[in-house]
Parts: C-alpha cells; sequence; structure tokens
C-alpha cells in the first residue's frame, strides 16, 4: 500500500526521471552545449518553473546524469561474467590443469563490451570532455577517479593473465598497455564519429571492442592467444 | 628590390600573418568556442573593421590554420629523417645484412614525435574536434583525408618492418593496430590535458611518443625490438 503522503514524492521522483531522460538524448543528440534548461523543458512540455523546482540548472542535471553514469560503469572484470565458482576466480591464480586463459579472454571481452556501452549510453559526457571537465572541476575529479579505477582494474587483469601464464609481459609493459587500453576505450565513439557519420552503436562498440582486444593481443600466448583470433576472426566475418 | 606596388602587399601579408598567430594562441589558450574576431582584433590592438578587412568572419580563420596544420603534419615517414642513401630507403624491402630494424626504428620514432609535436602547436583543432568538425564539412572531409594518410603511411611503415623481419605480424593485425596508432596520437594530448593540470610540452609529446610506441613494441622482434626496449628505457630514466 501505498500512502497518501508517498503519491507527491513518487511524482517528484518520476519527474525527475522524466527530465533526466529527456536530458540525456537530447545532450546526446545534439550535444549538451547547444541545449539549455528551455530546450529541455519545451520537449517534455513543462513549464520552466516546473523544471527549476526538480533542478537548479542545467549543471545539476548534468552531474546527476554524471552520477549514474559512474555508477554503470563501475562495474569490475570478473562481476561482468555471472559470476565465477570460488574455487575459479578469473583473476586470481590458474587452477592446475584448467582451461583458464580462454575463459579469462571471454570475460575481458564481455567487460569491454559493457564499458563500451557505459559510454555510449552517455557519450554527450565524452564527445566535449574537456570544455565539461575544465567548466567544472568536481567532474574532472570524478572521471579521473574512474579512469584510475580502470586502470588498476586494467593492470590487475594482466597480471592475473600472466601469473595464468596466458600473457608474456614486463610490469612497465602492463602499465603502457593499460594506459592505451584507457585511451583507446575513452575516444573510440569520438574517433568513430569522426570517420563514419550516423549512428551505429551496437557496431561501433563491437569495433571498439575489438580494437581494444587488438591492444591486448600480442602478449597473450597459448590458448589464450588462439581463442582470441578465434573471436576476432567470427568479429570480422 | 622591393617595388613600392609591393609595400602594400607586404604589409597585408604581414598582417594576416599576426592574426593567424594571434588567433591560433588564443584558440589554444582558451579554446576556439571562446574566442571571436572582437577578442583577437582587441589582443592585437586592432579595429574590427580592419580585422574584417582580411578574414571575413572566424571560421575563414579557422580555415587557414587548418590548412598551415595541414601542410605541417603531412610530412612523411622517412622524410623525417635527413633522408636515407637510395640503397637504403628505410620503408623498402631491407638491404642483406644490413642493420635494417634500429634505424628503421629511429626514423618511425623521430616521425611520430614530428606528428605530435604538428598536433600540439594546433591543438585547438583536437580539443574540441567534433564539434568544428561538425559546423564544418569541409574541415571534416580534409581531416578525414589526413588520418586516412596516416593510417595508409603506418601500414607501409609496419609492412616495410614484417618485409625486412624486423617486424611479425598478420594484414588484419596491421590493419588494427594501425587504427590504434591513429586513435592514441589523436587522442592522447586530450587524455593527458585531462588526465594532468598544466602544460607541459614536451613531455606530453614524449610521452605520446613513448605510448605509440608501445603499440608497436610487442610485433617487432630481434634487434628492432632490443633497440626500441633501449629507447623506453631511456625515456623512462
Amino acid at each position: 500500500m501505498v500512502a497518501k503522503a508517498d503519491g507527491n514524492t513518487l511524482r517528484t521522483q518520476r519527474t525527475r526521471a522524466r527530465v533526466l531522460a529527456q536530458s540525456l538524448a537530447l545532450f546526446n543528440e545534439v550535444g549538451e552545449a547547444h541545449v539549455t534548461t528551455g530546450t529541455i523543458a519545451a520537449a517534455l512540455n513543462m513549464s520552466p518553473g516546473n523544471l527549476y523546482y526538480h533542478f537548479r540548472n542545467k549543471d545539476q542535471i548534468v552531474e546527476e546524469l554524471f552520477a549514474r553514469f559512474e555508477e554503470r560503469i563501475d562495474v569490475q572484470p570478473g562481476a561482468a561474467a555471472a559470476g565465477p565458482a570460488p574455487g575459479n576466480a578469473p583473476w586470481g591464480p590458474a587452477p592446475r590443469n584448467a582451461p583458464w586463459g580462454p575463459e579469462a579472454i571471454e570475460d575481458l571481452w564481455l567487460y569491454l563490451h559493457l564499458m563500451l556501452e557505459s559510454i555510449w549510453e552517455y557519450r554527450f559526457l565524452y564527445r566535449n570532455l574537456d570544455d565539461l571537465v575544465a567548466r567544472n572541476r568536481r567532474l574532472r575529479e570524478r572521471f579521473n577517479r574512474i579512469v584510475d579505477r580502470k586502470h588498476a582494474a586494467v593492470v590487475a587483469l594482466c597480471e592475473g593473465l600472466v601469473a595464468a601464464r596466458a600473457m608474456r609481459a614486463r610490469p612497465d609493459e602492463i602499465q603502457a598497455l593499460a594506459r592505451n587500453v584507457l585511451v583507446v576505450a575513452t575516444y573510440w565513439l569520438n574517433f568513430r564519429a569522426l570517420r563514419v557519420r550516423g549512428d551505429a552503436p551496437g557496431d561501433d562498440i563491437g569495433e571498439g571492442a575489438f580494437q581494444v582486444m587488438a591492444l591486448v593481443a600480442p602478449y597473450l600466448v597459448g590458448a589464450a592467444r588462439a581463442h582470441l583470433d578465434r573471436l576476432g576472426r567470427t568479429y570480422i566475418d
């Protein structure tokens, strides 16, 4: 049973959610810089006054969207799959004689897909990243914390692969590799948008994951390498 | 001897050059979107009318700067160095028993430095690339032609290294590698600007070249790989 007092709360939450969804759609479509709170209110058939009741200004909308993006992208590798059996943790040491490499590669592939999907969903953040973080220092710091965590996750992932003898790479190579993974993942959609007209999210995400895997591939050995080559061929065909 | 009639031409050229240099400095400093022709004229102690006599509008200034950037960045590998002896062309087939790998690596390193220096010099183009090319289709096409030529140059370079047995990579690996080289080279300075505050051009360019070489490194073999590792260590120390 919903008490009467909660009706307003519910309505408020629904309105806020509608404003955020509409803002995200408009920001992604025409760029955040070209959208005003007036545009958003008009698209929702809402009075500007009503919008201001829910959000002080556009920056508050951007920050709330960023918070949702942050939650969405903060999935950790391993958690990407349904979750491994305790004795078979994909980023810990490899179990004896287990076909460990291919499984880890599938997981990495899925992880990259989810990461690029999050970026695609909130692509307005990435399109004018410099402007956005120049204007808002809090967003800059939060964005950098995301990159820091992703960098650490990729390094841990590679160290897991090295421990499992599925990868051959020195620590300094892993650091440079992780930086390149972050650069390509961060800017792949921008690069595609520059090169190809039109929105083709599925392809762009698949190609992005493929490009990032291509960074990792030459360091893989044995079954992991062979499995990645197979995945890559499936993708190209 | 400069004839009297040429005095005006010379003065016009000088004024245009001053406007372009000032615009480039302002665009790089605060972003092209935040600079108007009024700002540029004021910075030069010039009347807006005089500026308009030389440039119709800001877009014309941007296009002329782009043309200069295009010339600057269009240096080809090999031409980067003083130029090899005819019998020792670095991107053709390797001469028998020549210590070909290390030389090619030095050339590649220099080539990447020059490329990243050009990008740094005209970094305003890269900071809001999406906005810029969305606004101006001609710039979009010209920018894509630059990327196409760079992609072809990197592929040719890798094929040269494979022919010289300094690299081991399949054609599809070379294609994916070339795309990643372009993504990292294009966005490295943006990524650095996001991660670190302040302008440190020298370091950023060196680190960018290092990151791009790290993409190529795992495909190198023998003397070329050893030489790159040495260069990398020099850079890190």
